[in-house]
């Protein structure tokens, strides 16, 4: 790859330079990794996008809300990307074509790019290339990056720490989807939206965001949390119901963190803990390789097992790396 | 210290040798150290107690809480242990003289131990000393342990780590203390109990407790959580309602999940989970000393300024570690 031509291409809204890119931070050979971080190195840093968080499990109605919600976008003249970050296996149906083919007319919108879910990816690594993903979206000049999950593993968390904004898309409560909201992501949330307001749902639509709306005022409210936020609202993506003024309240989130200075900090903050991150995650695969692995596992057995203490198994595992 | 005869004075009930064990692993010098992994494997692994894990910020009436919860299951023959995990000097007035002030009666109780918070300890560190609290007031044969927390920093994090069973203790809405509940820690709880249904505050305490069960009824049913859980209860502390059926609902809780084969699997897994993250502090902490640490300041700085991507920073520092 020809990075100096790449870099200028994805600024100058390339997008099969930009989707090459983001391929290229999907690989983890270290050769791709090498060129990765030159790609990266050789685009602006200056480009900030709205960077939007999306959670939601099948059956929510996640694609709806977001062709519906990124063609409203566009149609104000906005640059829109949609990652997703969970790989395809982890998704419903494990569909590799994803989903360009749900949110058919904003995949043909040239303001749009959508990045489907990448098929051969584990979910290790996800935290990594998602961020990249991310940066290259705003290098490329987008003006909103949705980041989508459906909520497997630990992604709602490795979403929060690279958005701006936390939105929760539910559904009304009754239908046939899981019920209720995973432990800990109900308190992500700067939004919680319910859709399917519409229909033989809304009087349901509507409770479920009353239930919701009592559950966040009982929360402390955070620095970086203005009157009124985090809020529940009733939306649907099929009638457009609600659609503006959830974007009106997402935007006046944005612009008040802007003003106070909770914006900068926070992105100070991602970065930082990505910097961190990254150094953890590289010196603890380099140490903890192969036969080293072996005795790891077998200490760690051990401490399930209840037939070592932890902290003593964990004193013979820094001895057998020559340590502690 | 001779670590044979302090091991045996502890099981056999000796208060002044748990209390100087306590001590000895609150202790970072490394002579410290080894000595409490000496003592800790020569006492036996095999005796649980029931570890509840309580926070509550100053003024939901803790201690008064942790005296009558404490004299009551020693009305009922059995020993309890009360730990404070944050250091003295996070708590409300930092008082050294601590809670045992304020739980007389139960301090004075034969069959309870109530060890106040360490004061010359920081924050950091609170994970290992706590956990190998908690392991020697098991070993010691305390039947409760009540691992409580006023909820700064991480800690509650620690403590439902270290927990079987976690107990969020609130006060009624509309009073003078910190209104609502920090992110995050709602969602941690088995049991919810709102403090103070007696007198004045007896009709705020029963709609403060509906308001909070209605969002515990939003939260997905996890598999260690049994038809019925998580609740929220009223009671008060001061005049005793509710506590016995609080305390009803904890031990059929415990039961539930010693049944069902969840008490085993958390218990393995917090001890694996210890087990890695002492092996992760130790080699962080030794590969990250100086010289490199200013190095990994410096870089640290330039990415939260916002001057250098955290991919490429991390890059940087694994390279003066002389790595990747």
């Amino acid at each position: 790859m020809d990075i100096a031509a790449t870099a200028l291409a994805i600024q100058s809204g390339d997008r099969r330079a930009l989707a090459r890119a983001i391929t290229l931070v999907e690989s983890a050979r270290p050769d791709h990794r090498a060129q990765a971080l030159e790609l990266l190195a050789a685009l602006p840093k200056e480009k900030q996008a709205l960077r939007i968080g999306l959670s939601g499990t099948p059956g929510v109605g996640k694609s709806t809300f977001i062709e519906a919600f990124g063609l409203m976008l566009i149609a104000q003249g906005l640059r829109v990307a949609v990652l997703a970050v969970d790989p395809s296996s982890a998704r419903s149906g494990g569909s590799i074509l994803g989903d360009k083919t749900r949110m058919e007319q904003l995949a043909r919108a040239p303001a749009a790019f959508i990045r489907p879910s990448p098929s051969n990816a584990q979910m290790g690594g996800v935290a990594r290339r998602s961020r990249e993903a991310v940066a290259l979206c705003e290098a490329a000049g987008y003006d909103i990056v949705l980041i989508e999950t459906v909520g497997v593993g630990q992604s709602e968390t490795v979403v929060a720490q690279i958005s701006d904004l936390f939105v929760l898309l539910l559904a009304p409560a009754g239908g046939d989807e899981l019920q209720g909201v995973k432990r800990g992501i109900m308190e992500m949330a700067d939004l919680i939206l319910v859709n399917k307001a519409d229909g033989d749902l809304a009087a349901a639509a509507q409770r479920t965001r009353a239930d919701y709306a009592g559950a966040l005022h009982l929360l402390r409210r955070r620095a970086q949390d203005p009157d009124g936020y985090p809020l529940a609202m009733a939306v649907s993506a099929y009638t457009g119901a609600g659609m503006p003024e959830a974007w009106a309240k997402m935007q006046a989130l944005a612009a008040w963190r802007r003003e106070n200075g909770h914006w900068d900090l926070a992105r100070a903050a991602q970065a930082k803990h990505w910097f961190h991150e990254e150094i953890r995650q590289n010196l603890l695969a380099s140490l903890m390789a192969e036969p080293l692995r072996g005795i790891l596992d077998g200490l760690g057995d051990a401490v399930a097992r209840g037939d070592l203490r932890p902290e003593l198994a964990a004193a013979r595992a820094l001895a057998a790396m020559g340590r502690g």
